[in-house]
């Protein structure tokens, strides 16, 4: 019973308070009790809260400034809660069943999309939005088709079905479709290239950085960027290639608002950080940090648009936990956890380059030029091992990587640590900033996001689900 | 920006908002702006966010209710924040420069309590509320000499000298330190026996739980119910003797309540779960949950306390992360995570039992016996290993227990795993109830507790320790 209750009883907003002057005021949900015209939901997935924080020290640390999304805390701007991420199956969710909790308002079982334990199909959000006249859409740094993205778009008992959910897309016209996945659409698609397809529906294919950026509202839009999930971010910032060839998180998510922000019915976005939890669950920490670092940046950018917008909800979390890392106890933590701005490659990309042909000092040398480090010559021979069946000359195959032994390894040398290598089942934060974040309670289900998102953009009662 | 500047600006207090029947708005910071006549600080040493959260979900799933601290944001009670846990010589603190952050307003480095990098001795803050006329205390499940009650207390450049805290704290006279660490005090300690000086001091010393429950306010108390940590409550709750012996963490902390609520000056008092810390370094969940629901206990407690009361301010938070311990997605989570309820013991307990004449069968009838699981030989055997140089009939020295390579056996089993075995980095979770919460920001650094609670308090001026 505090000031939060009497928020919600509406004593403020009955006052006539004078707000003159006070111009952040104005804009804030208490003063107006606005409508959110527009939603944007940012998931940062698979974050556990030593990720945020992480991210958080290393902005401080490296770039002299907090991050952006606990910059709000320091300003003391946002309303927080802890979210129960529970899933219909299990204390522990996957992406599928915790996106489709926020997207359909029901809990369904892991690996289901919207497709209830009764064979339920609720309609999800985005398709509530757009019928009410709203421009929709999701970017992600996976394919667009994953989980996350789809959870807010399409009913699918099987989040594996990724050609299909392709195929549904085409069906719903969403105005802002961008992210990885291009061999779920184009030739490479069981089923037949939908490319085509989407041309002749009115749609805009962009498929690189420059067609991306050149986009413009007179169609709706499909940005494929690459054949499964984008390049980490710290693969992209020391590549070349990458640079030119791939957009940023930052940059699909300002183009799709830029998109959609002159609509006069408003419009809601899923923002989506996917690689993070591929990184999380690869225990490879440069993947991890800057991927939460790019999703921060483009967390910044809407915080100016929102801000400036005035009408627009923002809502910031993570679908999960994964993997619990810490930066841990030790002599030099400091100095250890520094290291990380040494980084050029992530685990993955490193894993990828190695084979058991190469001598011990060309994999140091390796190591040396792309993470910093210099790695003791029984830690090399240690993950050698695991390459001992490695035909010489053959690139392993990236599923097989040694991703625990040299996350094991690297934690030596950076003084992170990790609890495993998948899902856990810990509350996770979640943010709010503008018009109808004065409603938050200090913890939710993440099913009650879906009425919740509803009720701030004032939708139809009869779209809100029933407990 | 928000409500909670609105509400920094006075605004709502200034107004004379009608109150009338409203009980517990009455009692709420906002309409009073009441002073903080008690504080209590509520310490659950070493827990990582996952440790919180399991301990709600135990209680969810077994007791059929919320966690008493998550409770109070189901209920939305409560401010909340999150808390960077530095200290001046690492990212990641131990428990005596985060106490003495509290404690004296600034950090300082690992293993030092109130003394700065440059011999600064700030005054701890018990002794400053002591010297304004409050009652004031220390409850702990640890040594009463330990890092964080000894935080609020004294200054001292090495926590490792319990010997002299514990004569340190005979000339504060403060009013209430109860605790394990009778070694530290009594005949076993190195330096002599002090009892007899606390006794001539006008101390009681209660050494029982019969004893402690008898104490009345006549005299200023010191209570001592072990040799150094007090039992888990997992092995206390399943062992008769020392549920006769043994007083609980919220039987000492209402009892210290009981002893100090009716003072004309009010109180300051710190309650610590301290072996929550313990056994995350043991990577040992049984007694990690249930101390922290013993923590939980007395928070629920404390909380009914300070609801009737109406003046005192409860701050319930954690020092540091420890080993981030998390429950992972697999089959049968729910499952798995359920079979704690059959734990009678602790890893500690359990290990201390076994030696290498044991056959593997009475190995596993043991494990099946106290903590529930049919376990399999595989795991008996990669058990046993660790006990090899040990000679039959000998006991284990406790601190060569196997408890890494146990917690990650028991992982298989309860599906929780760990990060490693020491703090982390992690920013924490900080919760307040009562007078003075409403002005805490979302996210605070841990010295910044120092000027809030004096200020909440309304101490002099004098008191706050200048940035």
């Amino acid at each position: 019973m505090n000031r939060r209750s009497l928020l919600k009883g509406g004593l403020l907003t009955g006052l006539g308070l004078p707000f003159v002057g006070m111009k952040d005021v104005i804009a804030s949900p208490v003063a107006g009790r606005k409508k959110a015209k527009n939603i944007i939901m940012m998931v940062s997935d698979g974050m556990s809260i030593g990720t945020l924080n992480m991210a958080d020290i290393y902005a401080n640390r490296i770039f002299g400034r907090s991050s952006k999304w606990l910059g709000l805390y320091r300003d003391n701007k946002a309303v927080r809660a802890l979210m129960d991420t529970a899933s219909a199956s299990s204390l522990v969710t996957d992406s599928a069943a915790a996106s489709s909790s926020w997207g359909g308002g029901m809990r369904v079982r892991n690996g289901s999309l919207n497709v209830g334990m009764n064979g339920e199909k609720p309609q999800p959000i985005l398709q509530k939005f757009k019928e009410k006249g709203k421009k929709v859409g999701c970017v992600t740094t996976v394919p667009i088709t994953h989980a996350t993205p789809a959870g807010f778009c399409v009913n699918i008992d099987n989040r594996g079905g990724q050609d299909i959910i392709a195929e549904m897309y085409l069906g719903l016209k969403f105005d802002v479709m961008m992210g990885g996945g291009h061999k779920y659409f184009g030739e490479k698609r069981t089923g037949g290239n939908l490319i085509p397809k989407y041309l002749t529906q009115g749609y805009k294919v962009a498929e690189n950085r420059t067609e991306m950026l050149a986009l413009d509202k007179s169609k709706p839009v499909l940005g494929l960027f690459a054949e499964d999930g984008m390049p980490y971010e710290v693969d992209r910032l020391h590549d070349q290639e990458l640079i030119k060839s791939t957009p940023t998180l930052t940059e699909m998510t300002m183009k799709a608002i830029e998109l959609m922000k002159d609509h006069k019915d408003g419009f809601a976005l899923q923002v989506e950080a996917g690689k993070v939890d591929w990184a999380a669950h690869a225990n490879d920490l440069s993947g991890l940090i800057f991927d939460q670092l790019a999703f921060d940046e483009a967390v910044g950018k809407v915080l100016e648009f929102a801000e400036n917008d005035g009408e627009t909800l923002v809502i910031i979390t993570t679908d999960h936990g994964n993997s619990n890392p810490g930066l841990f106890y030790a002599d030099e933590a400091n100095k250890k956890f520094d290291s990380l701005q040494n980084f050029k490659h992530s685990n993955t990309w490193l894993l990828a380059q190695l084979n058991q042909s190469f001598s011990e000092q060309k994999i140091i040398d390796l190591i040396k030029e792309n993470q910093g480090f210099e790695m003791k010559s029984e830690d090399v021979k240690s993950l050698l091992v695991h390459f001992k069946d490695i035909v010489p000359g053959q690139l392993y195959n990236e599923s097989n990587l040694p991703f625990y032994e040299y996350g094991k390894i690297l934690g030596k040398y950076t003084d992170v640590q990790w609890a495993g290598m998948n899902h856990t089942g810990d509350y996770v934060e979640l943010t709010m900033f503008g018009p109808g974040s004065e409603n938050l309670k200090s913890f939710v289900k993440n099913y009650e996001l879906h009425n919740f998102m509803l009720k701030a953009a004032e939708m139809p009662e009869s779209f809100l689900v029933k407990a």
